[in-house]
């Protein structure tokens, strides 16, 4: 069975490739954030993430406002996926309460400018709930994702975060977890295929740090529809090169889709 | 823990690459096997292969005798293993009774020119027993293997396979499975991540065919010592060009060996 890609207006946002390949921009400055923006948008990406807790006007909702569209025009055709990464789950420490932090993705999704927002399950339900709405209702993919950058909780466990994202309304389901040892990766491979199969919604997965680096590459043969990857600055630990990925998955792919195997 | 990699004469045989990528030679012919060899050893693989049951010759002893002579030639320092594949485990017909493949291993180990010699575990012990006297007199390593072409076992059946090769003497155990899912490319990584904790001898491990491609490039992240690579033709199904192992480990390992991750 071929696992779920992601779809943006009823299109596959990686055309035929599976996974898409998302590259993250980590900018702390509107300079820095333009310069990278060029960069990583000349390298291709399916997706370009913008890592809004590393910028330093985050409070400033009007720069947000003015970036995100002038990010928007630098990715061209590039999908963009717009996303806080709480403290908790691994992002930087921000000036906004939670309160503000909603009125943030309300004002960014009615911009028309970002595709696809990430928001961690973990936030308050109601939280989760109005950045469900205020995605809904233009259209917006919505991410719902955890992230654990100490360990890799147990299978179960991981399988109950994916359903969790589907219960709570998820388009897609996102897992991040760190390993210990390569048993959490096979761990975290395993929880992927299941959920994969089980769910109606796209899931995204990544092993971390270095134990975790063959999941960058092989994350999607076990039903994982998004890869992170470098185009100036990794935002997490263990993410390669674009170049590398690119390069990864179709030698990978090359063997995978041979019929006479 | 590091895996254990394969030794030859006390030294890495791969020097500080782990795994360990061996490319068969799969020639009908002494022309075509000669043609072949040259072109497998230009590519610099760590170890050549010689399956002996594809040679049409190989009744003859010693025609059998005088090419590994000349492959060990052509093959410069690359170490070389010899193998008669049993038609029951995936090798190809030959018209020898089990005592007379006994003969020929014990008449190619007396040569010197091989390094390492392949025997299915599932043979006849006493035969397993005289192959492991005649290739340790000549200090050869002995690899044991099992292979199912079908499918893949239940995990307790490919770890007692494992165990099984360092019972019975073996230098380095192989377990070679077919996956008929991405399950049971899961089931095999397990079996091999936990043996080659659990053994003192090396392992070697591959999933085959189209699901089983991830191995061929991420197994030694689970403990496999050697993937097997198509330098001129495959001798199993999902094989990869050694370019594309080269360089798919190139990329893995790189970010593998990052310390910072």
């Amino acid at each position: 069975m071929q696992p779920r890609a992601i779809e943006l207006k009823g299109l596959p946002a990686a055309g035929r490739r599976f996974p898409a390949i998302c590259a993250p921009l980590v900018g702390r400055t509107r300079e820095r954030l333009l310069a990278e923006v060029a960069v990583v948008a000349a390298k291709q990406p399916d997706i370009i993430e913008w890592r809004v807790d590393f910028f330093e006007g985050i409070a400033h909702t009007a720069e947000v406002i003015e970036l995100v569209a002038q990010i928007k025009h630098a990715a061209g055709a590039i999908p963009l996926l717009f996303t806080r990464r709480s403290a908790r789950e691994g992002g930087e420490r921000i000036p906004l309460s939670e309160g503000q932090v909603i009125s943030l993705y309300r004002a960014v999704c009615q911009t028309g400018h970002v595709d696809i927002v990430d928001f961690e399950m973990s936030n308050h339900p109601t939280d989760v709930l109005e950045v469900r709405e205020i995605s809904q209702a233009r259209e917006i993919k919505l991410i719902l994702s955890f992230h654990d950058f100490d360990g890799t909780p147990p299978l179960d466990v991981l399988k109950a975060r994916f359903a969790q994202a589907e219960r709570m309304d998820a388009d897609i389901a996102k897992v991040a977890a760190m390993p210990q040892s390569m048993d959490d990766v096979l761990t975290l491979f395993t929880a992927t295929l299941q959920s994969s199969r089980e769910l109606a919604i796209p899931v995204i997965s990544m092993s971390m740090g270095r134990f975790g680096a063959v999941s960058r590459l092989c994350g999607w043969a076990f039903g994982s529809a998004m890869t992170f990857a470098v185009g100036e600055s990794s935002s997490a630990p263990g993410q390669m090169p674009i170049e590398d990925v690119d390069a990864g998955l179709a030698l990978l792919q090359k063997a995978f889709r041979r019929q006479d195997l």
